[in-house]
């Protein structure tokens, strides 16, 4: 598979764990750090601890697995690690894990005196097609999603298949989310490839062309001022579900089956607004909803969730904006939407089979 | 007094309360919040309030005053305040204060939804002279000076003589530490014109001098690859014994007798090593020891000093490096110092009168 040079790094698809080693001996850092969950430092971390012993000189950060530790506590607990190991500037951080180690482990380092290096090893198909690129990082505070970050780039990317295969099909359903996303709002050929075939696991060719297709918006519009925007599809909805599923939910929603749900609230939307022929709506729905288990939503959670979309980084000015599809791959920014069509949205989902 | 053109937005310095009162006009901010602390909001704020109050649409954020705020959890409650007051991209942050709101604020509103625009209006002589220019932001974690931070600029600075007027004499005598070090790093003149002013209150002119040689500084240097360097004269062994004493002392040292008592032992340093001559030695020593009141160094916090001095964000790989004169107005960057040479240059200011 082609390695992909963003404007930024390169996204390494073959022989990732040569291509860190290499990357890592070539940087002349003074020391390095890999952050862990306790999934991936048991499951991803062994299949590269032979050749990273051999370099020498890191130290292991490990955190708790899961969205809840994407927090500024455990963000502080990682800085004071890097604080009692002693890291100076010339320090590289490796990201092994999936976004949460990845969009934390990125903030961390970025404001580390002042930033100091790392690279992402996406171990989840969420994190490989969407964390690997765009330069965000970010943290939860008071459970509001992603709210502190910055824009800020790894020197490198690796993006090693065989991780997948460590994952439950509930976190590769996660990630397909993000992939069906890049078809529908990009290009129709790709979304049809994929429905049309057994998602289980995701082809290495599918994975790469979603990364290409990630890249290309970022790299059009680093600063979502338009096109970027389109990657917001599914997320106005499918975030504040996330948020209200985190807060309520004794077994939360992943990130992946949210924007799923939003997806199709939002596509709702869009034949309400934009366009969306009836029958793509139906073809919408129907292929998420045989990926995805049913989402028990709670009319009486409604207006909670309705704060959250308000308090959503990408909304101005108290209203709410949401990316909407015209037809199957194409889409159109900035439609604001009222409380009412966003609740009717949900009820749309709420009646589906 | 001219506006000085840094490379990435204006300082003001004359009419200031209109400058800002103009800058929030023109910038179609959907609204915009006011950090002070206890005494800022007290002796400062009212002389902007009335023309703020014309514009409406804000809220104050206010904060303890004091190094000790300048932490980790004193930037969450910022971030809170924030979310909380549904503050949007498109939101401004004004800093009203002195070095800890500047430095705060900034990184508050640099990581706030990935970034916000925010000015400064600094209040004290430190961050008029030394804040007010670099585009950095920082704050403690773990005692740990600066640890945590970004590099971003303010949209404008505006520059207030008659808030001066509102501090203490030992307050003005913080500030006026980063004005000697400019001159005695470049600019011999301005340091012969400093040591021969009555330097209770610094004139506008002097001010506005020490401006523009910092802003000098860091548009030949933005990342700190070389002349950047220079401005960390006094700083490797001031902001150690300011660490110490900030966690020891009941009154502890202003950044500013920290960074003067720092100067002379690196001056000291530089007469050892980089070819100070004993004459220009005595007199830095003589000019800070007349101006500033004699901290009693222990010899039993050496260690402890030498610890937080081996943790500077600017040290790599375990040695500590300085930058010293090489006579005044002229300096060297990357000296290695060695713990012995370091302790022997406390040593030097013990032995003063």
């Amino acid at each position: 598979m082609d390695t992909i040079q963003t404007d930024h790094y390169p996204i390494f698809f073959d022989n990732t764990i040569a291509e860190l080693i290499s990357f890592i001996k070539r940087g002349n850092y003074s020391r390095f750090f890999i952050l862990t969950d306790e999934h991936t430092s048991i499951y991803c971390f062994p299949l590269i601890k032979k050749e990273v012993d051999e370099i020498d000189n890191y130290d292991l950060i490990e955190i708790n697995a899961g969205e809840e530790s994407k927090n500024i506590d455990f963000c502080i607990g990682i800085w004071k690690m890097l604080i009692d190991f002693g890291a100076d500037r010339k320090s590289l951080l490796i990201n092994l894990g999936g976004g949460v180690i990845t969009d934390m482990g990125g903030f961390a380092a970025s404001t580390y005196k002042r930033g100091i290096d790392f690279v992402h090893m996406p171990t989840t198909l969420l994190s490989q097609v969407d964390a690997s690129v765009g330069g965000k990082t970010g943290i939860d505070v008071d459970s509001v999603k992603n709210i502190i970050g910055t824009f800020a780039q790894p020197k490198a990317v690796f993006i090693e298949y065989d991780f997948l295969k460590t994952l439950s099909p509930r976190q590769r359903l996660s990630g397909l989310a993000e992939m069906l996303k890049h078809g529908l709002i990009l290009d129709a050929a790709y979304w049809a490839d994929l429905k049309n075939s057994d998602l289980s696991l995701p082809s290495a060719g599918q994975i790469h062309a979603s990364v290409v297709l990630k890249n290309k918006v970022v790299t059009e519009d680093p600063t979502e001022q338009n096109i970027r925007k389109s990657l917001n599809f599914g997320h106005t909805i499918g975030h504040a579900v996330e948020t209200w599923s985190l807060m309520n939910d004794n077994n939360p929603l992943t990130h992946g089956e949210a924007i799923a749900l939003g997806m199709i609230c939002e596509s709702y939307l869009a034949h309400k607004k934009t366009g969306l022929s009836a029958e793509e709506l139906t073809e919408i729905s129907e292929v998420i909803m045989k990926l995805y288990p049913k989402y028990r939503l709670k009319p009486s959670a409604y207006e909670a969730m309705y704060g959250y979309m308000l308090k959503d980084k990408k909304n101005l000015d108290g209203k709410v904006n949401c990316t909407l599809l015209t037809k199957i791959g194409q889409f159109n920014i900035d439609n604001v939407c009222t409380q009412p069509e966003l609740f009717e949205a949900l009820d749309y989902y709420v009646g589906l089979n």
